[in-house]
């Protein structure tokens, strides 16, 4: 067996209200991080919320990092998804949680797309 | 303590190579599982790779839906973040299971940002 992915859930507390309040800035953090990680940026899109808050997404070749920030908290719920063996999604998540001056960041990894080796040489094959 | 998102983590399989290789597609059975959930659409970005598979995600008011897919293995890995008790993550991903002609769906539920109860009413006095 082999896995198609690694996606990891980032919990992050303690940020800078400004910053995870601020759109432009997030989106900054965000597109750096992935360009940091190695990966290779394929479509970016933030939102701003009223009166607070910021959700946006770095779609990547190698998979995407997606935020959604309670600034109000000092919350930023973050994942990032990669695959291949090119980019670290752990790089991504220090770096995020280094830029938003966070006090705490708990974060879990799961495994995604579980496929038999043979599967995906067949696949190869088609 | 209460928690602000739920995050559903999806491994669909055994779907149709058709479907994961079209991007406009994926990206109409997309949205439809978000307007079909509840969930209000801010954002739409989709993109296609060579020689197959789709990217993309939906940013809805509630937070968002992602995909990335694996046509030539029949497999999508696919996650619903959504916020408030309006729009239940589950019934997108069951609508995407069935849109796209799946034999099994396996996922999990992550609960995101566990805050407590008087720090949230704190924030919104600010």
């Amino acid at each position: 067996m082999k896995i198609l992915g690694r996606h990891i859930l980032a919990e992050i507390h303690g940020c800078d209200f400004q910053i995870l309040n601020n759109v432009r800035k997030v989106e900054e953090i965000m597109v750096n991080a992935a360009l940091d990680a190695g990966a290779e940026v394929r479509e970016v899109v933030f939102h701003k919320f009223s009166p607070q808050g910021v959700s946006g997404v770095v779609v990547i070749s190698e998979s995407h990092l997606a935020i959604h920030t309670w600034p109000e908290l000092g919350y930023a719920a973050v994942d990032v998804f990669t695959c291949g063996d090119k980019v670290n999604p752990w790089d991504a998540c220090n770096y995020l949680t280094e830029r938003f001056g966070a006090k705490h960041m708990n974060a879990s990894e799961i495994k995604r797309g579980m496929v038999q080796d043979t599967m995906e040489k067949e696949a190869v094959n088609l």
